[in-house]
C-alpha cells in the first residue's frame, strides 16, 4: 500500500532525522530473516538510540495504528521479522551500549543491540563470559525475545535462566522494567519471563541485565565418531543420566558432517559424530572426560580426537555454528528450513530414528544436527522457498516431524519460536495455553501493533 | 457474613458430599498461614481429588461470584492462604498422587497437593531427588503458587527452574496445560512461568511436572564459625565469584544459632555461623571443600566441623529447616514475621551489616538466617500481632529494610511471595510492572474471583 502511513512516517523522521530509512534496500534487507520464509518489506525502518527513543516511536506508531516490527540481527529462523502485515521495523543494532558489567555480581546490563560475539570480547578481560550462542552472532534482544539457547544450554541453560530482568516499551510507549537484579524474587508475575520468548509481539526489549559466569579454569573439547546415530544418542543419554555436568555436547549425522567438511574446510570421516565440551578445573574436566569417554566407547564410539588449545577449540565449534550457513551451502540461492524440535531425552533415539527413516523416503539431503543433550534436534535441508512442489513435500515432512515429537511428548520448537511458520502446531501443542496466550495479546495490545500476524492471531 | 454463598455452597456439597466442610474448626484451621497476618475464614473447605472436580469447583464459584482460595498446607509467609474476602478455600491434600516418575528423562508429574518429603521419600530409592526445600514440609503446588526456593537453590535454582509443565484451572474452570515435558521450548509465550509466583490468584496449580537430579555420588556437610559476620559473609561471596557449585550456603547469626541450639538441643557455640554441603564424585567434592575451606580461613573461620553420615548430615539441616519455628519459640503465643529481602550479592554485606545496625535500635530479639549464596536473607523476629505499638516498630523497621534492598538493586522478597503483606512494597519495587500485572490478572480473571486481595488489587 504506497503512501500508507505518510504522516506516522513523518513525525518518526521529525524524531529520528536520517536514522529513518525509508529507501527500497533497507526496507528488503528488513524484509525476511534466514529462513525459507518469504520476505515482506516494511513501510520503513527506524533505528533508535535510546530507550526514550523506542518508546517515542511506539506513541507515533500508535497514533497512527502502524504495526512495530522489532529487528535484532535477522538471523532468526520462523520468518519473525517478515512485515507480513506492513509496517515499521524497528532495527536495534544501534542500541548496541554495554550499560555496565558487575563482576562481583556476575551481570551486566547492556542494550538489545549488542550481539553476543561483542559482549564476549568486552569480557573476556575480566574472566567472564555469556554463555547461551545461537550459531549466529544475535543480538541479545533478539536471543531474549526468542527464547534462543544453543550449544551450551544443557550446562548453562536458555536465555530463559540467563537473562536477570528487562527493560520493555509497551505498544503505547510505556517503559516497564520488568525485574531488579537479584538473583532470585517473588516479587509478583515473572514478566521477564513473560516477554522472554514473546518474539517482539508483547513489547519491545529495550535493556537486558544477564547473568554471567566464570570462564572455567579447564576447557578441554573433543570430537567422537560413531558407527551409529544410535550409539552416538545412546552415549548422549547415558552421560545425563549420570548426572555428568557436560557444558557441549552436539550431534551431527553424517549428511551434516558432509555438509560441514565442504564448507569448513575440515575433514572429518563421514559418520554421525558428537562434538563434545567439559568445563572445570583441570581435575575436574579429566573426571568428566573419562567417565564420558568410557560411556562413548561402549557405544562403540572411536577415540576422543581432543581440541586442547584455544584456536583448535574455536575453529570446532565454528565449524558447527557455522553449519546452517553450511547447509544452506549445498546448493545454489538456496534457503535454510530448519526444523527444530525437542523431546524428553528418554524419547529422542526412537524420534530420531524414525526421522532418519522419514528422510530415506525424501528426494533431497537433509543433515541433522542437534543440541542433543537437551532432547533438541534440527533436520536442516537446503530449500527453493519458489518450487512450490518441494516446499509441499517439506511441508508435509515437518508435519510428520511435529506430530512425532508431540506424540513423544515434545515441543513443536525447542529454540527457534512460532514466528509466522509456527501457529498452526503452537496451537496443536497448547490447545488451551493458546487462549491464554491470545488472551494476554490482546490484554497488552489491545491494538494488535506489536509484530502482528506472529505466534497468536487476535482481532 | 453469615449465610453468603448459600447456593454455591450446597452445590458444592452435592459435588463433593462429606468432602465440602463448613466446620468452623476446619475454616479456622484454613483462615490463616504460619505468618503473624490476621487470621480470615473462608466460608466453606472443598478436598478435591482429581483436577476435573478442581474445574468443577470453580464453575460452581464462578457462577456464584465466590472467592477461591487455593491452600496447599498453609505454611507461607505472606497471609496468601487466609480469606480476606471470603469464599471457599480449596485444599489441595487431598491430590496427593505421584502420577509418574520417569527416570530416563529424570522428571516426575504428580498432583499439585504432594509435599516434597512426600516426594523424596518416593524417589529415594530411584536414586534422584527433587532440590527445592522450604524450611517447612510445603505442598508442591504452594511452592509453585510462591516461586519458592531454599536452602539448595544456589546450586539447583528456584521452582521457577524446577517445574517443567503445570495443569491450571483457571477462575472459570478451564482446564489448561502449560507445555510439554521437554527440557526447553520457544513454543509462544512461557505460561509455566507466568502461573509459578502467581499465588493463586490467576488459577490453581493441578498438576506439575518436575526436574528432579540424580543423587550425587558424594554429599559432604560441614559447619563453620565466624568471629564476625562480615567473615562469613565474604566467605560466601568468594566462594560464589570463584563458580564453586557449592550446593548450599546458609548463614545463621549469633541470635539465630540461639534460637536453633535451644529449639532443636544443639550446642553451636555463640557465634555467626555457616552451614555449607557439597555435592558431586568424592574427588570433586574434596575439591570444592579444599577451595572453602581456604575462603574460610582467609575470613578468620574456625575449622570445617564435618557432619559425614547420613543421620548427623539429616539432623543438620533439619535444625536449618526448623529455624522459623525455633525464631517462634523463643517466646509464648508468638507469630512468625519473617522478612525476606534478596540483593545482588555485591551488595550483600553492607546490606546486613547496616541491618544489624538497626536491629540494634531494636527492643526485641531478630535473628538473621540467609540462603546468601543468592544474597536472599531474613530478619525473623516473634511477634504478638495483637500488640500495636509492637507491630508498628517492626512495620518500620520492615519498611527500613526493604527500602535499604531496593536501594541496593534488590527485591522486597526472594522467596516467600507477596500474599496480602507487600502489596505496597510491590508497587514501589515494580511500579510500571504493577500496572502490567494488574492488566493480566484483569484479563485472565474479570470477576476478581481468584484469591483476591492478594499480589494485586483490581477492580
Ligand atoms: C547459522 C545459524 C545458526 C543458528 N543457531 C541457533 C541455535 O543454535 N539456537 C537458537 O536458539 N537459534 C539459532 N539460530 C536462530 C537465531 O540466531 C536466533 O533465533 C536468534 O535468537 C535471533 O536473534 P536476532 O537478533 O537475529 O533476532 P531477529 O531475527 O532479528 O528477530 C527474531 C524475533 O525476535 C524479535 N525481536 C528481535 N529483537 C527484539 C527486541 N529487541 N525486542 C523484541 N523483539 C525482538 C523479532 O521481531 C523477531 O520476531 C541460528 C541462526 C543461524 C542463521
Ligand atoms: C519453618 C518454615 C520455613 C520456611 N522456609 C522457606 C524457605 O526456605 N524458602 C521458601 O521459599 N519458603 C519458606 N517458607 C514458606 C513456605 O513454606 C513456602 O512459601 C511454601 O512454598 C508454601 O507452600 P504451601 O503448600 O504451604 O502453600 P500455602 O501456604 O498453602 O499457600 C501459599 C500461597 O500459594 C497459593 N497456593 C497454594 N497451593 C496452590 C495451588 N495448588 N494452586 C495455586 N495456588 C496455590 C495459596 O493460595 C497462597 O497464596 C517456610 C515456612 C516455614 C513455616
Amino acid at each position: 500500500m504506497p503512501g500508507a502511513f505518510t504522516v506516522a512516517i513523518q513525525e518518526l523522521q521529525e524524531l529520528l532525522g536520517e536514522r529513518l530509512e525509508t529507501s527500497s534496500s533497507v526496507r528488503q534487507h528488513h524484509a525476511h530473516d534466514e529462513s525459507f520464509h518469504l520476505p515482506a518489506s516494511p513501510e520503513a525502518v527506524a533505528f533508535p538510540k535510546s530507550t526514550s527513543e523506542v518508546s517515542e516511536i511506539a506513541r507515533i506508531c500508535m497514533r497512527h495504528h502502524m504495526p512495530m516490527l522489532p529487528f535484532g540481527t535477522g538471523t532468526a529462523m520462523e520468518g519473525g521479522v517478515n512485515a507480513s502485515h506492513g509496517g515499521l521495523s524497528i532495527d536495534m543494532s544501534l542500541m548496541n551500549n554495554i550499560l555496565s558489567v558487575t563482576s562481583e555480581d556476575m551481570d551486566c546490563t547492556v542494550q538489545a543491540g549488542v550481539t553476543r560475539k561483542q559482549l564476549n570480547e568486552h569480557l573476556r578481560d575480566q574472566g567472564m563470559f555469556f554463555p547461551i550462542d545461537p550459531g549466529a552472532d544475535a543480538s541479545v534482544g533478539g536471543m531474549a525475545a526468542t527464547r534462543a539457547s544453543g550449544t551450551n544450554a544443557v550446562r548453562y541453560g536458555t536465555m530463559r535462566d540467563a537473562v536477570l530482568a528487562l527493560t520493555v516499551v509497551m505498544a503505547d510507549g510505556k517503559i516497564v522494567k520488568t525485574s531488579s537484579r537479584a538473583r532470585k524474587s517473588a516479587a509478583g508475575y515473572d514478566l521477564t519471563r513473560l516477554f522472554i520468548g514473546s518474539e517482539g509481539t508483547l513489547g519491545i526489549i529495550c535493556e537486558i541485565s544477564l547473568r554471567l559466569h566464570a570462564i572455567p579454569e579447564a576447557i578441554s573439547a573433543a570430537v567422537c565418531a560413531f558407527g551409529s546415530v544410535e550409539g552416538a544418542i545412546n552415549t548422549v543419554i547415558e552421560t545425563i543420566q549420570m548426572g555428568v555436568p557436560i557444558a557441549r555436547i552436539e550431534l551431527l549425522d553424517a549428511a551434516a558432517i558432509n555438509a560441514v567438511n565442504q564448507y569448513s574446510g575440515t575433514d572429518y570421516p563421514f559418520l554421525p559424530h558428537l562434538f563434545l565440551e567439559f568445563h572445570g578445573t583441570q581435575a575436574w574436566v579429566a573426571e568428566q572426560a573419562s567417565i564420558v569417554k568410557e560411556l562413548a566407547v561402549e557405544n562403540q564410539g572411536s577415540e576422543f580426537q581432543w581440541a586442547s588449545n584455544t584456536e583448535d577449540r574455536t575453529a570446532l565449534w565454528q565449524a558447527r555454528h557455522d553449519f546452517a550457513y553450511a547447509a544452506r551451502a549445498t546448493r545454489p540461492n538456496a534457503r535454510i528450513f530448519s526444523t527444530d524440535v525437542c523431546v524428553p531425552i528418554s524419547q529422542l533415539a526412537q524420534c530420531i530414528l524414525e526421522t532418519i527413516t522419514d528422510i530415506k523416503s525424501m528426494p533431497m539431503s537433509m543433515p541433522i544436527v542437534g543440541h542433543v543433550g537437551d532432547g533438541n534436534f534440527h533436520v536442516v535441508p537446503a530449500v527453493d522457498p519458489e518450487n512450490e512442489a518441494e516446499m509441499l513435500l517439506i511441508d508435509s515432512f515437518h508435519t510428520r516431524l511435529i506430530h512425532r515429537a508431540l506424540s513423544a511428548g515434545g515441543t513443536c520448537t525447542g529454540e527457534h519460536g512460532i514466528g509466522q511458520g509456527k501457529k498452526a502446531f503452537l496451537a496443536e501443542e497448547l490447545p488451551a495455553g493458546v487462549d491464554i496466550m491470545k488472551t494476554i495479546k490482546h490484554a497488552l495490545d489491545p491494538d494488535n501493533l506489536m509484530n502482528p500476524g506472529k505466534v497468536v492471531d487476535i482481532n
